[in-house]
């Protein structure tokens, strides 16, 4: 019996054929903290006896969640960081850097085969790019730090085929909303995901991101895709080094195959406060909203902030929203200022934000009032996430969001595509 | 005897002939209040009875200090703002529109003869537009919604006569600083400033508007200017109306005249904790820096962005330094996005955030951490002032903040321009 993509990972790293359910002691290729996790993690790193990281070019610590931060308690927490970047040889992303995640898809330290932990929930992102990359807890991260190393129990894997092409106006969000909607928050827990299927492989890059950096949402500790012709450009173009893709061997094993046909999937969103209370989109078309999000390490590259450009153009964020958008990373900012599309925005009436998180984790940048409604392009809408419990957030496409802050409600954007 | 500027413009506006020391009422032109504000001021237009303002076309509300909000707390006001312009019909400037001052200088509201009074101390902006402008308190200015008028006492005049040109890399701010050094920060208190001479008539208007956003640290209750052709041009560029200058006349009276020759004159820098605490920029050379803060409604405008601009072009910002630049308005955000100049500071390293107030008065965007040094172009180093009372303030002119990005310590900025 063949293997699948974490069993091949995991094999390779660890050294030995392993399967599903094997405890496995990895090599990881990086090792990344965020603002939110990672004073946390240096503080287990001392406890634990930690002198030296393993591997100082192997380690990222990036400030990207309350960036630049609102707070002097925050600011002592990014100073501390910064010492400790300073003393260890680390890399450090500073304020106005960007995203963590979109800094290590764009760093070219992670690729196809490669083994990343992350101190944040959505480090499942870099499966897009055929690499296990999980989110761990501070003081697991510590032990990587130190040691280079971490230990798995080899998950089982959950395989999506997607058959169809998303018709237009329908997004990799609106597809992952689905799924997630399909099997629930937690229809993956403590399982790997593969994303297969025509519609996956039709989707750019960018778009693919979106995907795997959800996968989280139902559960599942990564959300791996193969790589193809775009991986390998997208590698090309950021990274000098060479990889060594994972295929799933044809007759490699999966716990579950489920199979959809999206090509008539329209778009969706995550209704209040879970993100499994997935709806099509006009069931709750017409509901007032105050705030349009854009942005975030689920949908704020260029693409989506694009698409959201090619909605807006021609007219004028409507008075009754604030429309906040944060590019997610400087290079991101700048491929947008370039082409014009944040020209478009800003002169449309959006509000650009730093890159990095923005309103995101209800730290800053646009907390919403009592109960006021929220369209974000984000990838958690619980209660209190963007920092107020009075408050709605719905999740949908950048689409989506773009004509929501056009027309004050919730809106197909399919009609702005007409 | 003559009429100096605000006893003309205090004259028209009451209806009769007055002179320093008068109680007079006076119709106003313009009536603003900021995020920080407008709030009391509307619990106070309630107290007072208040149904409808004298005329909403009068009355602008603007939210631009925690501008998108950092709190659930700041949210509500902002929800309460956004309710009293919809009932009252006034204006309202919402997130990402940029600083109130700015806004006021691009509303076309504003020009020579105009009597404004805004809920912020540093209103007396507008008076190198020949404008009578001034800060008031939140009761105060319920009372002006309510009646459009508003008592005062007419205050004596101190005028500066300045002689020379200032030299290359010697900025507006530079010698705003150098006058509250020379005067002190109550050389000015319950009086009228008028700016005169060479050096301010061969200012830009962008650059006359750092010196009256700066009358207040001196004590002053207005900074004003005569008209010229250049306060022409910006009413032309920015305003359909027609306004009356007030000029004062030759045999006018003042309390006092101070000559200065500025055509020697060094960069300089206010250090903390007081406005008037000023020294040339040379004797702090050298000291590190931890955050360079260009922006606010003292410097960020699209002259002020161009300076740093030219000096950061082929250069990167200091590891050591967060660089935070916050256009004050989209007008200039849109401006400084057109003309390169934008990419020039964010190639560079700068992280810039929403138009508005930015982290000068520290309730978001770049609180310093403890023991940090800021340097920066906005008008108050008041200990606590950025939300950190363990933090030092420098402030400077945008070419001296840029320069300090750039080396990551105190630097004349002089040293660019060789």
């Amino acid at each position: 019996m063949g293997l699948n993509i974490i069993e091949k990972i995991l094999s390779r790293k660890s050294g030995r054929a392993v399967r599903v359910g094997d405890i496995v002691v990895a090599e990881v290729d990086f090792v990344m903290g965020q603002d939110g996790t990672s004073p946390l993690a240096i503080n287990a790193f001392r406890a634990m006896g930690g002198k030296a990281l393993f591997d100082p070019a192997k380690v990222a610590l990036v400030i990207d969640h309350s960036a630049p931060s609102p707070s002097e308690g925050v600011s002592n927490l990014h100073k501390f960081m910064r010492n400790f970047a300073r003393e260890t040889g680390c890399h450090l992303y500073d304020v106005g850097d960007g995203v963590c995640h979109q800094l290590m898809l764009e760093s070219g330290a992670v690729g196809p085969g490669s083994l990343v932990v992350g101190a944040d929930s959505h480090t499942c992102t870099y499966g897009a790019l055929n690499a296990f990359a999980t989110g761990v807890g501070s003081t697991d991260l510590a032990a990587a730090l130190i040691s280079g190393r971490m230990w798995f129990k080899v998950p089982p894997t959950l395989k999506f085929v997607c058959h169809g092409i998303l018709p237009p106006g329908v997004y990799s969000k609106d597809l992952i909303l689905f799924l997630i909607g399909q099997v629930t928050a937690d229809g993956a827990t403590y399982m790997s995901v593969e994303f297969s299927g025509e519609a996956v492989r039709a989707l750019s890059m960018e778009a693919r991101f979106t995907i795997s950096n959800m996968a989280v949402e139902m559960g599942a500790k990564a959300g791996l895709m193969e790589a193809d012709e775009r991986t390998a450009e997208w590698v090309a173009r950021y990274s000098r080094r060479t990889f060594e893709p994972a295929a799933p061997d044809p007759d490699a094993v999966y716990e579950r195959i489920l199979e959809f046909d999206v090509s008539g999937l329209e778009p969706q969103v995550a209704r209040p406060h879970r993100v499994d209370n997935v709806a099509p989109l006009s069931e709750v078309a017409g509901l007032p909203v105050d705030e349009a999000v854009l942005g975030t390490c689920t949908n704020g590259r260029l693409e989506d902030l694009r698409i959201a450009a090619a909605l807006v153009r021609r007219y004028r964020v409507s008075p009754r929203v604030r429309f906040i958008v944060a590019p997610a990373s400087r290079h991101v900012y700048l491929q947008a200022l370039r082409d014009g599309t944040l020209e478009t925005l800003v002169q449309a009436g959006a509000a650009v934000v730093t890159p990095g998180c923005g309103p995101c984790v209800g730290t800053h940048n646009g907390v919403p009032a009592d109960g006021e409604r929220v369209i974000s392009t984000a990838n958690r809408n619980f209660k209190g996430r963007m920092g107020n419990r009075n408050a709605e957030i719905y999740l949908a496409s950048p689409a989506a969001v773009a004509a929501a802050a056009l027309t004050g409600e919730i809106t197909d954007p399919r009609e702005f595509l007409k």
